[in-house]
């Protein structure tokens, strides 16, 4: 594939968790037996999950959100019957600059 | 603590990665032997991370960050040795309704 000059590189995040109805003993666990007894008990639930930040050479953020979109599906990135999969793409105004 | 009534569920997001000048083997694994084997070459890096989803009884977002923040660097959700952390609030209008 001949990449065009056009494009940019923009960044998609990946977000992979247990499905909302599903447990989530990771979370559950950082919220019992860290959080809450560390005494931040503000906090009510947590729910972990993995982050892939892909950063995608493409003519616009929509191009870029679908290349990422299929990619997960085709390479199995989640187990669709366990998980659920996010894909965002991180506009420029969000970007961290430090 | 006594929690007012007046305070709602927040969202917050807490992300927990390689430092950026650190090499990330495992988005390197996924990118390489998985994304670029499968033929997706408009995707020109990856990096893997960790991500924690907290709901946060608090009166504004800037406290809910605020309690977040001050319980990764307590109870050392992350090694600042070697990670970044980034803490950001979800915005009601950011939230996926499905």
């Amino acid at each position: 594939m001949v990449l065009k000059t056009t494009n940019q590189n923009r960044t998609v995040e990946v977000i992979v968790q247990n499905k909302p109805l599903a447990r989530d003993p990771e979370g559950e666990t950082i919220h019992r037996n860290l959080i809450l007894k560390g005494g931040y008990d503000q906090v009510t639930g947590v729910r972990a999950g993995k982050l892939l930040r892909m950063t995608v050479h493409a003519e616009s953020s929509k191009e870029a959100e679908n290349i990422v979109r299929r990619l997960c599906d085709d390479l199995r990135i989640y187990n669709p019957a366990a998980h659920s999969c996010e894909v965002r793409v991180v506009e420029e105004e969000d970007r961290i600059t430090e």
